[in-house]
Formats: structure tokens, C-alpha cells, sequence
């Protein structure tokens, strides 16, 4: 087994939390290494790309997030064999990534400005893609997004159904996920009762 | 062998190429549906994310350009097996998404905003992607990105490299390649030698 270990910041939720979870899930020891947000000015010049999360493995630095989580699901068994099955669950964690990014695009941005792209974005892209994603649910069968069975694609959905249920994104309302893809939130529900992820957040005394 | 047909513009570059590349190289049947430009604004609405490429497979469609691509390359013999190789083959592409994310991003802007943006992008992320990329293609031996053989990682960044150095981006030197990553240009040539990408480029009248 290779030396791993997982450089992100220090919260629960996130780019990195879905390799977090698909570790501890298949049970695979790995550092766990979280920094503080009042270090990442420091830290950031050190990554590759200037971002994280990143993985070492045997010392070696793997970057960008569904790289990541997609090597961490090959070894915890949370990634599809099946070519078609892989495809599916690699278009889930793209789309995912894609709204990500307009996310972070406007999250240091005046508050002006952040408010009026966000508003924009909950008009136009973020229910165009929720809806799409609860689509591609539904066609493979409503429970999961590929295989029929939780795989890494399913926790990178549950970030993001997560983050934008929070209420920790100001100026995208809460109900969003709620009004046009409901059954995103069955599916986070379907997600979380997992009892290896009920077990990981338990022991990191957070509550789901 | 299933039913194929790729959905993207028609030119010889963009998210689309690499998966028409590698289904050709690989002698893979598939319906090259090219749209006309003048046609985008019709056919967006009837794509799932409203982007292209897509991929139709026995009638099924796939969205996300690196899923495409990373499912052709799996019916190709274009992705390495190898759980790292594989990784490093996806981050490749990956970094290589997010540049042309931002390309994409000053596409439509006033010509003030776009020199502007791209102006800093030419200062700072483009350089330091185009660093760090040339630095993981010497770590891996130097020609491939991936598994020390041509992969769907190569091919994926010869058509930034193209892009970027071909002159269709305004505001975007086209030495910059040259200047920050001169070994990216190495690849691109070692790329566009491989015999079967020379006489797809030959079928297609490119002269490349």
C-alpha cells in the first residue's frame, strides 16, 4: 500500500472532501492534512497548481480535485470497471465541478458584484445543471448516479447539494435545490445514512 | 461494438478534437456530427448542459468533454490501466480544462474587459500552468504525459498548445508557449508526428 496523503483546507465540505470520505471509507490510512485557512496564503505558493486539494502518494503530488478522487476511488472500490458505468460517474463529478467553478468565480468578489453574478447563476446555469443532474439520476435508476451503488460521483453531488443547502453561499437561496431538482436531496439523504459516512462524520463530531 | 456519434463544432481544435483524434487513431466507427457556427444557438437548447462536445452512444448521450474523452480513450487503448498513469493522465487533462475554462471566459467580453483579462491571464495563470505542465511532462520522462506513451492526455494538451500558439486568440502572445514552456511545443510536434494523427490531418486537407 502507498504513503498517502491528503493536503486540504481545514473544514468539512469542499473539493477535497470526497477523497476525505472515499478513504475512510474503504478503509485506506492516509494523513489527513488540513490547513488552517490563515496558512493557505503560505501554503499556496507550495502547490502545484496553487490550489488544493493535492495527494501525495509515495511523495509523489497528484493535483486537481476528480484526479484525486478518482485514483482514491480506484483503490477504495468506489469507481465503475465498466467503461460506460465509469463514464457516467465521470460526467457527474464534472458537471459537479462545473458549477463549482462559477461558485468560486464570484467568492471574493465585491458584494455588489458577488450578489448580481450569483443571482444570475441562480437564474440561468445552477438550475439548468441541478435539473440535468437530477435527469441523469432518474435514467440510472434514482438511487445513484452511476453503477447502482455508491460510488465517488455520489459524494461529489452530496458536496455540492450540501454547500448549496447550507446557507453558507450568501445570495443563493437556500430552497434552490428544493424548487427544481428535489430528488437531490433524497439522494444526499440516501448518501449520508451510508454507515461508513454516518461513522467518519460521527467520529469528527459532525453532525449530518 | 456500440453506436457512436460525437456532437461538436465544426473546426479542427476545441474540447471535441482529442476524442475525434482518438477515435480515429484507434480506427473506432462513430458519426463525426459537426455543427456549422451559424447553427450553435438552435442546437445549444437541445444539448443537456448546453455545450458541446457530447457523445451518443447506443442512443444514450454523454456531456462532459474529459468524460468523452477519457471513455473513447478506454476503447481506444488510450488511457494507461495503471491506477497512477491513469491519475496523471487526468490531471493533465484536467489543468488543461481549466485554462480553457478561462479562455472561455473572456470570449463573449467587450474588447476592453477581454485584453484586459487576458492580459492577466498571459501574467499569471497561463504561465504558471504552462510551467507546471512542462514540468510534469519532464518528470514523466519528458515525451507523454502519461505512461511513456501517447495517451488521451496528450492529445488534450497538443490542442491548447495549438490554440495558444496559432494566433486565433487575440491578446494572447503567441510566443507565449515559447517563452514560459518550450518543451510543450517539442510535445506538440512529437504528438503531431505520430503517423495516424498526420493522416487524419491529411484526410481532413489540415495542414498541420
Amino acid at each position: 500500500m502507498s504513503d498517502l496523503k491528503l493536503t486540504y483546507f481545514d473544514f468539512h465540505g469542499g473539493r477535497g472532501e470526497p477523497a476525505r470520505l472515499a478513504l475512510s471509507m474503504g478503509g485506506v490510512p492516509f494523513v489527513d492534512d488540513r490547513i488552517p485557512i490563515a496558512e493557505w496564503p503560505e501554503r499556496k505558493a507550495g502547490t502545484p497548481f496553487g490550489a488544493v486539494p493535492t495527494l501525495q502518494v509515495d511523495g509523489k503530488t497528484l493535483t486537481q480535485s476528480n484526479a484525486i478522487n478518482r485514483y482514491v476511488a480506484k483503490l477504495t472500490g468506489l469507481y465503475p470497471s465498466d467503461f460506460w458505468q465509469a463514464a457516467l460517474c465521470d460526467e457527474a463529478m464534472d458537471a459537479v465541478e462545473d458549477v463549482v467553478n462559477q461558485i468560486g468565480s464570484t467568492m471574493f468578489l465585491p458584494d455588489d458584484e458577488k450578489k448580481s453574478k450569483r443571482e444570475a447563476l441562480t437564474e440561468g446555469m445552477f438550475p439548468l445543471y441541478l435539473k440535468q443532474l437530477s435527469k441523469n439520476l432518474e435514467e440510472n435508476g434514482g438511487r445513484y448516479f452511476a453503477d447502482d451503488r455508491l460510488t465517488i460521483a455520489d459524494l461529489k453531488v452530496a458536496m455540492l447539494t450540501r454547500q448549496l443547502t447550507s446557507g453558507i453561499l450568501e445570495h443563493i437561496p437556500t430552497d434552490l435545490v428544493e424548487r427544481v431538482a428535489p430528488d437531490l436531496l433524497g439522494h444526499f439523504e440516501r448518501v449520508m445514512k451510508d454507515p461508513s459516512i454516518k461513522a467518519y462524520y460521527a467520529k469528527h463530531g459532525v453532525e449530518v
